[in-house]
C-alpha cells in the first residue's frame, strides 16, 4: 500500500511520543525526511544517549545523567528548603517561575492505594531518612491540586510535623490573568479564605 | 537551572518536529524518559536508520529506502495511469481512501518562480521523458487546490495535452459531510458547475 517500509516504521516509532497520533506522526515523518535531516539526525543520537544515560537523582529522584543532579549538587542553593513535587518537569516549572532556591524532593507519581502506589514507591522512606538528618527546616508541598496529589501532601505533612518541621503549601487562588466569571466556584471560595491584608 | 543536560538537549532536540512547541517538546522528553523508554530507544533507531537510507524513488520521486519504490516496482498497477502529487504524504492519503490503482508521480513541491522554483526542479524534465515513452495514456492531476497548486496542475497540463495524452484534474466540490451553510462560496460555486445527473 506505501511507498516505503522505513518510513512507514518511522510513523509507527512517532507514535509513543505523548499527543502524537496517526495523523500527525505521518507529517512528522515526512517533515523530518523533506526537510529537517539534520534535525532528525541530532533527535535520534540525544534520544538514544538520553534513554541510556538518563537516571534517577540519589538525593532527589528527579531525572538526571549524574549519580546526584545539578540542583542537589550546587553549592548556591538553601539547602534548609525543601520542595515536594510530583514529577521532574514540575522542577522545572518551579525552578523557572519562581525564586525558590532550596532543594527539591520528586516523589515520581503520587498515593494511590488502589494502584498500588503506597509510601515506599513514591519514595518516602528516603524522604524520611533525608528529614531525619536534621538539615531541612521546612517542607514545601507542591504536589498537584488533585484529589491524589492533596492526599499525598496531606500525608506528607504529618510525616514532617511529627518530626517538629514546618511543612507549608502553595497557595490555592484565581490565576493569574483569571476573570472571576470563569473561576469554578471551590477556587473562589478558597481564594475568598486565603485573603490577605493589600 | 534545570535537573539535567541532557534532558535539555533532548526537549531542544525534539523541536525539530513540526508543530511541537517548548512546552509539548518539554512534556514529550519527561513522558518519554519516565513511561516509554523502549518506544523512545525503537524510535531513536528507527529515525537514524529513516534519515540515513530513506533517498528519493528514480521513477516517482516519492521517498524510499530503495532505489524504486514499493509502488513503481509493483506489478499489479496500472501502468497506463499517471497521478500527479505535489508530496509523498499525498500519495498515502490517495492510496489508503481511493481504489486508485495506477502509478504516482511526486514533484516534491510546486511551481514558485519567485522562490527559485521552476519546471525542472519540481522534477518535469523526468516527467516529459516519462510521457515521451509512450506508456502513460492518462495523468490525473491531484496538486493541492491552492493558488501555486492550481498554476502547477494548469502548467503539466498543458506538457500532456501537447502530447495527445489525456490531463484530468480530481474534483472541486463540498466534502463529505460538509453543509453548505458553512462551506465558503468559491467551492459552492464550483460544486454547483459541476453538477452531475442523479
Amino acid at each position: 500500500m506505501s511507498s516505503s517500509t522505513l518510513v512507514n516504521q518511522l510513523i509507527e516509532a512517532l507514535r509513543c511520543l505523548p499527543g502524537v497520533g496517526p495523523k500527525s506522526a505521518q507529517r512528522m515523518a515526512y517533515y523530518v525526511l523533506e526537510r529537517d535531516r539534520a534535525g532528525a539526525e541530532t533527535l535520534s543520537t540525544v534520544l538514544a544517549r538520553a534513554v541510556k544515560e538518563v537516571g534517577h537523582c540519589i538525593q532527589c529522584r528527579s531525572l538526571s545523567e549524574q549519580e546526584t543532579c545539578d540542583i542537589c549538587i550546587s553549592t548556591n542553593r538553601d539547602r534548609s528548603t525543601l520542595c515536594i513535587v510530583e514529577s521532574p518537569s514540575d522542577v522545572q516549572v518551579i525552578d523557572q517561575s519562581t525564586d525558590f532556591k532550596g532543594l527539591y524532593f520528586v516523589l515520581m507519581g503520587h498515593l494511590s492505594p488502589l494502584d498500588g502506589i503506597g509510601p515506599e514507591e513514591i519514595g518516602l522512606n528516603l524522604l524520611a531518612s533525608r528529614l531525619d538528618q536534621g538539615e531541612v527546616k521546612e517542607v514545601v508541598l507542591a504536589t498537584n491540586f488533585t484529589v491524589e496529589g492533596e492526599a499525598t501532601a496531606h500525608y506528607i505533612s504529618e510525616m514532617v510535623n511529627s518530626r517538629n518541621i514546618i511543612a507549608s503549601r502553595i497557595a490555592h487562588g484565581v490565576p493569574v490573568g483569571g476573570e472571576l466569571e470563569y473561576v469554578n466556584s471551590s477556587t473562589i471560595s478558597r481564594a475568598f479564605s486565603s485573603r490577605q491584608n493589600f
